[in-house]
């Protein structure tokens, strides 16, 4: 490669992430690692098409639109040189590591790749926490506007989104060697149907239960009290809803909490199903056991076991 | 006094406490210092009356019932007798520090206060924390069945209520320094009046922006991040509502934030307001302006500066 093509392309790299980490509907979001999404941003010359085109979608056969605007990577690319005040062309090559509809944040982490790259390739006019707000434009167009996938798939950790307007995100530490299993069957679920079975109102007793929740699984993650954390993983409201649209879902979480897991629940509005297990060893009985649990129900999985304290957005090239 | 009688009676003490701190609604309480009720438990020769006999209650000019149960003092003792497995004859004196229907957890120190004396009295047979039970029944006959006053009171400090049942509380640290600014007008609010203002539900959006309230703050107390204690004090759902029933209150909280305080919120149900700030001279300020807001209103009022972190129960005598 020459030296001015290299400085026209960025590839950026974008991990996996579990949204409504537990009690955390819509606000507490962790970054894995071992699955991403990569995408290349190039300099265009061409003048036909929009400011930001999308040259190819490799991984997920055909089933994601190239028309930019249509798309989460496309939407956040032009989100984030409108806001640097730039007319820079761009050209996107967009290679899926995360399957459609999974649950892994696959929609956010095309996005924040785009937005992370293509800052990158113009010169980084935006700071990291800048690119938030155009990944969070893409995801309302594909899933809601929410930032529980985006902020840590850009940032990687932990990260509370105690508001996405006026933005502001909390990192939360993690108590050291944790260990993240994920499970992800073989049954597509439909992000925006998630989402309509979700009740529209719930009874103030039951919000006093998941704010209590929420706030003593922070406190958890602060103090290292892995009984507290364990405990406060369980979600009252959102989980056992969605959880009800999974074949073989709730065997899978139970199966984890009785092989050792410290707290199972669904990541991001399922299907996949996430642990989080104090050892590899006891992750690794874990997946077995989830797994085990969704072939019950006639499915096949696959698992990705992670460290718990993950980088996020990088630039691979 | 002699031997015999110093062994056969305890007073105690117990501080006013803030409840429903911020977002934290039913399951957030702040121990105060200076102000706090009284009771002298003392072993009973009578033969005549129930098991628990409340011989005077000072400071409350004649309105709280001198029925043990009736009396959150008398049912605190009860249940704790009861615990212990005691048929034990105890005799109580209340004195009451804590105005009535004012929002400093008057009820809870009476019935905290009773129980940590009668267990004392009858030699410690119950845990610190197992007094906590018979002070929630106690709660629970006035004011429903809530922990975020007792558990402050008798443990000190900010205590995070995860759970009533199974009762489970967790220590929030505070950030050192901090000075709450307590403002309590003349105007008596009936607890379950408060209670009844309270909507039946919540959109499930409210209850999102809730816990991340509370989330935040439980994280902003253990990272000592002040801006982002500021931020997440604001409670979206209960206090916008309650304030309402206090004449002056909005504009009390208003002229906190004005004068400097990192927040301010209803202390309980009100009709308290307290504020939280990072100096004692910041807190004078703002004492002066919340006073100026209810006078504003037509309404006196009494101050009460305290530190932020202090103790709970005591044994005074």
């Amino acid at each position: 490669m020459s030296r001015e093509a290299a400085a026209r392309s960025v590839v950026s790299f974008v991990p996996a992430t579990i949204a409504n980490v537990g009690p955390g509907f819509d606000v507490l979001g962790l970054a894995l690692d071992g699955a991403g999404d990569q995408v290349c941003a190039r300099i265009s010359d061409s003048r036909s098409g929009g400011q930001v085109t999308i040259a190819s979608i490799e991984g997920c056969g055909g089933r994601l639109p190239l028309e930019a605007e249509e798309n989460t990577a496309g939407i956040a690319a032009i989100h984030t040189l409108r806001r640097a005040g730039l007319d820079t062309r761009v050209e996107l090559e967009i290679t899926k590591g995360l399957p459609i509809g999974s649950g892994l944040g696959g929609s956010a982490a095309s996005a924040v790749a785009a937005a992370f790259a293509v800052n990158l390739l113009v010169g980084s006019p935006l700071r990291k926490e800048e690119l938030i707000e155009p990944c969070i434009e893409a995801e309302a167009a594909v899933a809601g506007r929410h930032a529980d996938n985006v902020a840590p798939a850009l940032l990687g950790g932990l990260i509370l989104v105690r508001s996405t307007d006026p933005l502001d995100l909390v990192r939360v530490p993690l108590p050291g060697g944790l260990r993240v299993v994920v499970v992800t069957p073989a049954h597509e679920l439909n992000t925006r149907d998630a989402r309509e079975a979700l009740p529209g109102s719930v009874p103030l007793a039951t919000m006093v239960r998941q704010s209590a929740q929420l706030a003593a699984l922070v406190s958890a993650c602060y103090s290292g009290d892995l009984e507290l954390l364990s405990e406060s993983l369980v979600d009252p409201v959102v989980t056992p809803v969605r959880l009800e649209l999974v074949p073989g879902g709730r065997e899978a979480v139970d199966a984890a909490q009785g092989a050792g897991a410290l707290g199972a629940s669904l990541s991001g509005s399922g299907p996949s199903v996430f642990a989080i297990c104090h050892s590899s060893a006891v992750a690794q009985k874990v997946a077995g056991c989830m797994q085990a649990a969704f072939l019950n129900a006639g499915l096949e999985s696959k698992v990705l076991i992670s460290s718990a304290d993950n980088p996020g957005a990088r630039r691979v090239r």
